[in-house]
């Protein structure tokens, strides 16, 4: 046991993702281990400002094993998640930290909770109740987080959206010649997008960082129309196009499943599908399961790193508001304030460079589609 | 080995439904067994007028059984199947009966398919290439063809849209107060959508049958804000209410969530989904396999006993065109002629009497919503 | 609400099967609609016996709706299932039903629930406490409870088996010719295994009703050699054998796979599977959920009607005592000594006759496997 | 299109793997676009040497784009997989090699692949057919090729192993104090169970590279012994242990669970199972398929540099034969002779350095346990 035990705070920002319970637990059973007390903010940062003092039960409650111990394969948030942002009332926010003791931070989330942490440190001149250690464990689907290539979430995502990819195809396999237009969530971020793209063949993917455009479009259906016109009949496998839901607002999966149609002159079908918020929910994968268990306790370890120290070394030490992530094959802890400088694009809720954007072209280069054309 | 070797005419006809290929595999291998030749028609009866003389391979074609042996767990058509009625070509479709030299028929759908050999039954008047025995095997997700209690697929279907209900609902229970409008497929039956409301434990279903009109909405707009208003956050299950695609003109899925929305007035949430072709495709069920193999088998030997008699008394014997059914324990043929004329809601496509119907108040019953007002 | 409320006791008899918790659920949400008190005996009759008074938590406890709701997705016993019957301490049984005032009695499970409420019947002359209405929803994998065509979870149990045969399958079409013998649960009744052997086209299906004999081995394997010879290798479909697990003392999974191997000479391979438990568990299909809701409604409905009857009337009516079954189209409540005496088979555990019995020839048809030589 | 055009040739060896169906359709879509020639070798090296002139189809033929398009989703090997090594006939395969004129050699697999291309490697002075560029692209459940972190299929075990761990835990709720010792695959690399134990939160993991040994055994029932008692009954989730097929000759799966019976003197129950070989099939998941993607348009691009270089070239360079492998957040190509030499752990059949081991010692933090006595 240690000499400095800790009281840290739990919460959950943003969307649900595949892991968060998980996350939750390890960290949880390693608190126990090393004697710290792990205290649940449920429902976010709004929970925490209106709801911290209800009766007879508040937003802030201890966390206890046998509680927490049949969370592993989880989806969803068991302590409730929220987009809410504490600069909706950073007064209450910081009277909540003092009034509750919390002496470390633990946030797992998506964009919102980097963006939370980053309101946060910035408030802690004027706040010294936020003059403790924070860090962040990337937690969306989107895979979106500025310091890291992997968010807890994206796997059981593309699971989800992969089998339902899948069946599509199979549904499309019984009728010659049909096109599916499937719209994927993801934020700003094409990641989802395209790795189900290559998971699942894929004709083609459309992605915000990319956009959509007319000659993209009537490229791509002529493309189509040429491999209908070679095919005669042996060919059951329906086409797919994935595109996320922020490619375009003008070309909407809609839109462009009648373009096709449209174009098809009859020679071949189109449909399109919108899987949903089924995307967020569903049992964890393995991969998001065994990430989210490693990073959390790495976030822990990293927080008990700050024990015992003065709330002014703290406010003065960049790496004591940090985002945990995968690099490589490293886990590595960045200083939100360089990530907040040097490596986000606000504007567009992503990282300024997007690690796997070379894998687009791999799905061109699969499916025959001739190279695009620059704009 | 029979003394009456026939050559029987395989064809799915409607949208794809899980147990389709097992049905196949188990009447081929049947054949094998018995000395009869099965023959496929692509891609439905569309793929016979047009396609059956194609090069270099045309839509008729011998069923081979290490082509079929894999189709057990296959979901989707490996034929094709197809919505256009023999009626688009009535005299294509003799010639091409003759020509092929069919001696029976043996297709396997939904509500098309049933209207399609209510076709042919009566063109035998003017066509003897029909004056052959035909039988139904009832596939199709929405479980809509007079005669039986259970068509293959629906089984499959309520696996894939309760699977895509469980995520939306964990997904959902990661926020405070949340409710999700789920659309299902099911063609003008309610059935899908009860059945899968009763096991996710929905808070309404809203059907063709029983339509939607407002003072309904009102009601359980009315009784979901008592419910929220109860609850002090202990309880994470989300509510769904699940809404038949057919359910109402006005009250669409997106314009039932966006009223619950309005009327919440920020003391909950409202999402809708739309699962769409999901419910089609993916791998078939266990029950569904089973009884695509029994009711194929039983077609067959159904099919067997006409062999060796006239185009003339075949004609004349009301159940050489015939439904196969369940119907409680029993498995029963029925004369397609009586169901034409005394089971069936033709405006509606569904059966006249449909036997589930008890089962929709009981998600009432648990749900605690007041009892439906008269209309 | 109703004049005559009642204090409902529920308890879970035998191994966990699909099912069990939705059907506690909707009996719950059932009761507290009519003002009935339900309440759980955890873990079965030994927990009743030995933990009822223990503190701070026994084992009688008082069901509430925020702890059931969430249930109805949920595989196993959330109340906890034991295989114990009340025989091993009548005594104590007794005084617990009289200690908590049960007014009525609701079991859950499989043919050791059926053993125990004939135990408790049998008993109500010495003890009057036994003198309330029970009835027994048969849920069981095994699908062996006299009265019923189907217990719930016998469906979810076949979807985790089939899931798995197809794997195995899939793994088997990856090398050339290879046999797998899986192994089936299902107690002494082949009605798991024979289902599954339908839906995956097994090769051949041993069950305890029809046992395995040296013959029967032996031909088989013939066929086996021979098909294999047969196939120049464009046939990749591995084949299955199912057995299950009591078809024979002597010829044991493992046995029956090496006597293949052995016998095969090196022109193809075998291999054995013991899929377990997960046959027990994961989450319950639709048709279970659906069965579990439906026919635990009507077991509320059922026990009310002795609501305001005294000890001696329920004692003399033959009904208070009834197991639910679904026969064909209906839903019976058939009376426990009726079935006691005229159609259980007590040393096979399982009902005298058996529904399902001529789908087993249909596996033999299918793989073309000779007719069993009398024996 | 390119000017040197070239006959590729594929094999699979081994065990299957998730994934292994997904890299040859890229490879061959990847073919395509540059003009070379895909030829796949069914049923491995066996089956070259013993019936590449088969008649009336041998073991060597071209790839279609009509056969593999719809292979991304297929578990196991379309053209067939098998253990056995070049070495076998060692002369067979180089007259093969240079009658079918492959001028590159696509081989994926896992350990036995990474054996066989050694082997060619080697046996290039003696046979001039076996100077052409090779690649190896690992796929196996086990993870232990040496030169990568990652081989696909891995996740898909996990996948499958999850789901079933997944299953087994649900069972063991519905009964008190239950301990599941599960055995899985993996080889002599306890990769798998380590992954999946922390997936699921195992009690414990049983590794071939830690060994068993009755200290440990006796630690760690003392341990659940503890534990359980610390219980009041409330804990519902059972515990399980993972333990490796090759962990120990002595300390079986059966034993372990029947030693745990035994020293828990009626306190708790004590099962096991052993999932067997579903932990190869069923459908890749995204991440096998995504990497079996990109990885296979590298090899393909990587064999492709050496177009045009004579046989005395490629007998030179150490690249020529080559595994391709993920090393953090790089994909890297590494000759197999300086792996056969200082990576490879060949006794153990396993790199000599496993980077997840770390991870280990994460299960014994979150499960309590107590740390591990030197040895």
């Amino acid at each position: 046991m240690l000499e400095q035990r800790m009281r840290i705070a739990f919460v959950h920002v943003g969307a649900p993702a595949g892991g968060m319970n998980a996350a939750t637990r390890a960290a949880v059973a390693y608190c126990f281990t090393r004697g710290h007390k792990p205290i649940a903010i449920h429902n976010g940062f709004p929970g925490l400002c209106r709801h911290h003092d209800d009766k007879p039960i508040g937003a802030v409650r201890d966390l206890h094993w046998l509680e927490v111990d049949s969370w592993v394969s989880k989806g969803g948030s068991e302590i409730g998640t929220n987009r809410g942002l504490p600069s909706e009332d950073m007064e209450k926010t910081a009277y909540c930290f003092d009034k509750y003791k919390f002496e470390a931070l633990f946030v797992v989330g998506g964009f919102e909770a980097f963006t939370a942490v980053s309101e946060l440190r910035k408030a802690r001149d004027k706040y010294p109740a936020f003059r403790i250690p924070m860090t962040v464990l990337p937690a969306t689907i989107s895979n979106n987080v500025p310091g890291t290539e992997f968010s807890i979430g994206s796997d059981t995502c593309l699971n989800a959206l992969i089998d339902y990819c899948d069946a599509i195809r199979q549904s499309a396999s019984a009728s010659r010649r049909r096109v599916f237009v499937v719209e994927t969530q993801g934020g700003r971020s094409g990641y989802i997008a395209t790795i189900a793209g290559l998971s699942v063949g894929a004709f083609a993917v459309y992605t915000p960082e990319e956009g959509i455009g007319i000659k993209m479009l009537s490229r791509d259906i002529d493309s189509l129309r040429e491999g209908f016109a070679r095919d005669q009949g042996q060919n059951r496998a329906g086409k797919l196009i994935l595109r996320n839901e922020h490619a375009s607002e003008t070309y909407t999966t809609e839109v462009i499943a009648n373009m096709i149609r449209e174009e098809a002159k009859g020679r071949f079908e189109s449909r399109f599908a919108i899987p949903g918020h089924v995307q967020q929910g569903g049992i964890p994968s393995p991969m998001d399961r065994v990430r989210a268990v490693r990073l959390a306790v790495k976030c822990m370890q990293f927080l008990e790193e700050f024990a015992g120290k003065s709330p002014e070394e703290i406010k003065n030490d960049p790496m004591s508001a940090a985002v945990i992530g995968i690099q490589g094959a490293k886990v590595i802890f960045s200083p939100m304030e360089t990530l907040e400088r040097e490596q986000t694009d606000w504007k567009q809720r992503r990282p300024k460079r997007e690690f796997w954007l070379d894998l687009k072209s791999i799905v061109d280069i699969l499916s025959g589609r001739p190279p695009v054309v620059a704009k």
